[in-house]
């Protein structure tokens, strides 16, 4: 049992802290761990240390309740605790846990004044979307095939080789999404997350080559407008997909500067040569040019105020509920160029003056940390803190798959103990209601399928987690129907809507059952976070509000373990689980805990009761 | 014997890359270690990961050394290392060790392109001098003193409770310096690093009146400019200390701006009135109102250009050899504003155009790395890294003692391990470049004096490591003649230069030997730092250059210890020390090291020489 803090609001005083505001903070601290002779704060305003003094608030099942005040003079505002213990040990209690030596300011804990995401962030299930693989409206037949395009049948192969790796069409359209949303109802899911809907060259339509219509390829506008209704008359949200690192070469901004030096659109990327005809594109490839984020014109057009693409589709009649923005690690970034944080504020600013209700996330597929501190990301889609370590955990060995670029040919296995480290190596450095909004995806339309290489029996563990965990879980489309693919481009299969009531069937089940755990339990959606025990084989850890603790064992191995006593609170009984097969004995000697095989289990447990924050 | 890399000549092809160029990198991998596959670098420009592939370029003693080329595309380029080995497992390297979990990326490695500082920056050792404290020439017994000041005898006690405590007056003065030099040369030092010689209403100086005149107290502008030219003379170099943060409430600028709304200097500061007679000040101090950086006019008086008070200084006739910037870490914050990189790069582009070879550090002194990439500083004045880890390995117990801010109550002890790993965390942010130039201080003049809490015997240990590690040795005027005290104000004590040749002969001869050491051997000036072996009372590590190699032990207990054969070059024999009185002898099993009670011991060994880099 080790001290506690996390940013939820059993240990701060608002999610929503204003500039020159006094917060309070809390840690808890068990009463076995040995005398304390003083908790205090340290925060680090302008960069100089700061402290106060915590006295004690509550003292209950074993634990001291120590609050502080901080005072917010920074955007983000980094602190972290300091336990004087009566053996004249000094401990640090950081996002990273408890420290003897001095640590990071990256580690803080943070808050955070930029303002603050919607509610329903946190309550977010999302579904993600690629349209040309998920499903097929009658209207799709009747629309010639483009030029690019090479025609394919919904059940034909997905082809890995180029041309047809980005050419190959299966015609999947907006209104195939709409007559598929009882499906999505049932899984659970609240927040539809569509890639590009823009026209393109390509299947994936990464290339746009306009921000202005939605692909007719797709059903145009209108089936944009009927998508997102229906959504919401069945109170799910829809989100876009934009490019703000490049467009397409096919681009109406590109065709006009390209070879046109004097085009009012030629600030709008980088050239390599004075007849602008060379250019800096994504990864060198010919077709993604980059976008130059220097040129004022550009972010009229695209991303500042109402009028541009960012406000465009976030109003009437279009209202789609935020965006998810590609590349956003590299956006703005080139060379000496580091328009990063311009752009993803000025987006934010967009939003914010259209429809504050919207959400905006950003593709870093690594550490993102550094991008998102809470000024303009509610969240990240990363691989770094859940994807990858989940994948080294449940994969089998010698998986030979893609790792999204990562050269390592397998996939590096990881044991409970390096996932644990992984994951909060990874979150630390987001503030806790950016952790709150980062997806915690299996896989991707980027990535091979998490069930290609899983070790059987592993995805209701995999899955438990990404609904369990602090994060927004995600459902990349086909997954519920156990679908495979040892790349991101094998991974984007035409769905098999045959097997929904069939061989799919029990998969669909299973994921609408913890899709439900997620949704019914207010401690899983904002609750606090504790690991219990972290060993090779076993995860246990706890969510927990005023209202319920959520008691999670995550397993790739049978397990028979035991919690001490006052580690979370007693059921006083056995307890039967809301998901899964274990089983749990609360006892004079603690919380025993068994199960068989790989398996995810949680229990409801009793809130945690605090009194109310002095500020 | 594990694989190393850091950023020193023997693994990076250059000091000074530029954008765009080709940079080979190299990891010495040990044979023992097992069978490698592969390794590769992984960059990440634009934030975005990208790899290349290493070969083997040399084998020796038991070493394979790959090598790879990284192209440079931002201005700070982190790298890392990704080594496959044989049986599966993937570890990367990066500035903090081994890892088989994904690292973040501001533990990277890190190429810069932004102008290389001095070479000398690494070369140098450090004296630092309180004016006020240092020496009295016959000349300031003509000075009145001034109002404010409370005037003491050289060998009174220092007044430590206000007001005192900042205007008790010594009245040392710059002939003073100048008239000691034979001491700072016959020391070693190559560096003078004066606190504050503008004038203030303080003993310290840190609130200036003015920064446009040295204060007459101290000599005046004469003064100052004999005691550079006679240092420059003896081949020692002089900077100043200059608070970019906050003046003082007497400066000519703060009185023409407070309670005059309409002043040109008014928007030189935040007022928190209308009348402006409140105002914003350094932690809420009165006397020391605080700089707003968003004002043009202020950069150009204070900062920008030739013209500029930090241009003034450098040209000639003063010819200072740079600054030593007060509170850099605070500068250009306040609340939402956060404008200290464009203050810290335009000091140093100043700098630049009036004298290259010119020294820039900043004052940090808590985690620096976040604003130290090379960019402006060249190096930290902080006491994460180096000063509070060797007060937490060498104090007594239970020392109470201040601790620069920090509510500790008694000096958190370290062992060898602890002491280990907060270098390493503190030191991995910054680029070798910055470590270079980073000051490894056993005290300063905010601070106690190290040997007031030290162990008995351990002052050439924690000296001799000052003058080992990467980064600047510092000499705060007065440890080498043992002095003691608290806190940084009582450690301002006016030297005693009677024991000059008396009772602190000796402890002078050790930190003039030491000096000695650093200054005579290539390797501890830039070379390689690689650590060989780490326990609670002993720490081993070798500087390596391609003409030698530095084999250090620094042990606050007698050790006995072996090292594995391989893990440096065998001198073959035994072999006596450079300094201290430890013992070597070289055999089949390896290198024995043997010491007694604390000590401080170092070796020259072979060094390690290999094929010219490809690029």
């Amino acid at each position: 049992m080790l001290p506690h803090h996390d940013g939820s609001p059993l240990y701060v005083s608002t999610q929503a802290p204003g500039m020159g505001d006094t917060v309070s903070v809390r840690l808890r601290v068990p009463q076995a761990w040995g005398e304390v002779d003083a908790v205090r704060t340290r925060s680090n305003p302008d960069h100089e240390p700061q402290f106060t003094d915590a006295v004690i608030v509550a003292s209950a099942d074993g634990w001291d309740w120590w609050e502080a005040p901080i005072h917010v003079e920074n955007p983000v505002h980094g602190y972290r605790f300091l336990i004087s213990r009566a053996d004249g040990r000094k401990v640090w209690v950081n996002a990273t846990g408890l420290h003897e030596i001095e640590t990071l300011d990256s580690e803080d804990f943070k808050l955070v004044t930029f303002p603050a995401p919607p509610t329903w962030v946190k309550d977010s299930v999302l579904y993600q979307v690629f349209p040309d693989r998920f499903a097929r409206s009658a209207a799709a037949d009747e629309r010639p095939v483009p030029d690019w395009a090479i025609p394919a049948e919904w059940s034909d192969p997905v082809d890995l080789v180029a041309p047809g790796r980005s050419q190959q069409f299966y015609g999947g359209d907006l209104d195939g999404v709409r007559e598929h949303l009882d499906h999505l109802e049932r899984l659970g899911v609240t927040l539809i997350y569509l890639t590009p809907v823009f026209p393109g060259r390509s299947n994936h339509r990464y290339d746009a080559s306009s921000f202005s219509v939605v692909d007719p390829l797709l059903g145009g506008d209108d089936a944009l407008i009927r998508l997102v209704e229906a959504a919401h008359e069945r109170g799910m949200r829809v989100i876009g997909d934009l490019t703000s690192n490049h467009c397409g070469d096919g681009h109406e901004w590109f065709r006009a500067a390209y070879g046109n030096p004097d085009a009012p659109e030629s600030e709008f990327f980088y050239w390599l040569n004075d007849e602008h005809t060379e250019y800096v594109s994504w990864l060198g490839v010919p077709s993604l040019p980059k976008f130059n984020w220097n040129s004022a014109e550009l972010r009229r057009r695209f991303i500042e105020g109402p009028g541009s693409v960012v406000g465009h589709w976030l109003a009437a009649p279009y209202n789609f509920d935020g965006w998810r923005i590609d590349v956003s690690n590299m956006t703005g970034r080139y060379r000496e160029d580091d328009l990063n944080e311009e752009v993803r504020r000025t987006i934010r600013r967009t939003m914010l003056a259209v429809n504050p209700d919207t959400i905006l996330l950003g593709e870093s597929t690594n550490d993102a940390s550094s991008d998102f501190q809470g000024d303009a990301w509610h969240g990240a889609m990363t691989y770094t803190n859940f994807t990858r370590p989940i994948w080294g955990w449940l994969s089998e060995p010698d998986s030979e798959s893609s790792y999204f670029g990562l050269p390592f040919g397998t996939i590096p296995l990881y044991d409970g103990e390096q996932f644990f480290a992984a994951h909060r190596q990874f979150t630390a450095g987001f503030p806790w209601r950016t952790r709150l909004g980062t997806m915690n995806a299996l896989d991707t339309h980027d990535t091979p399928r998490f069930l290609t290489n899983a070790k059987p029996g592993t995805v209701p563990v995999a899955f438990g987690m990404s609904v369990t965990l602090p994060g927004i879980p995600v459902v990349f489309a086909g997954d519920e129907f156990g679908l495979t693919g040892v790349d991101g481009e094998a991974s984007r299969i035409p769905l098999p809507w045959a097997e929904e009531n069939g061989s799919a069937a029990d998969t669909i089940a299973l994921y609408a059952s913890l899709i439900g755990l997620r949704r019914a339990h207010s401690a899983l959606n904002g609750g606090g976070m504790r690991w219990l025990h972290v060993s090779p084989e076993a995860l246990v850890y706890v969510r927990e509000d005023a209202d319920e603790s959520i008691l999670v064992v995550a397993a790739r191995e049978t397990y028979d373990l035991t919690l001490p006593p006052g580690l979370v609170s007693s059921p006083g009984e056995d307890l039967a689980p809301l998901v899964g097969e274990g089983s749990l004995h609360a006892g004079g000697s603690g919380i025993r805990l068994t199960g068989s095989g790989p398996s995810f289990t949680a229990w409801r447990l009793p809130g945690v009761v605090l009194p109310a924050f002095a500020v």
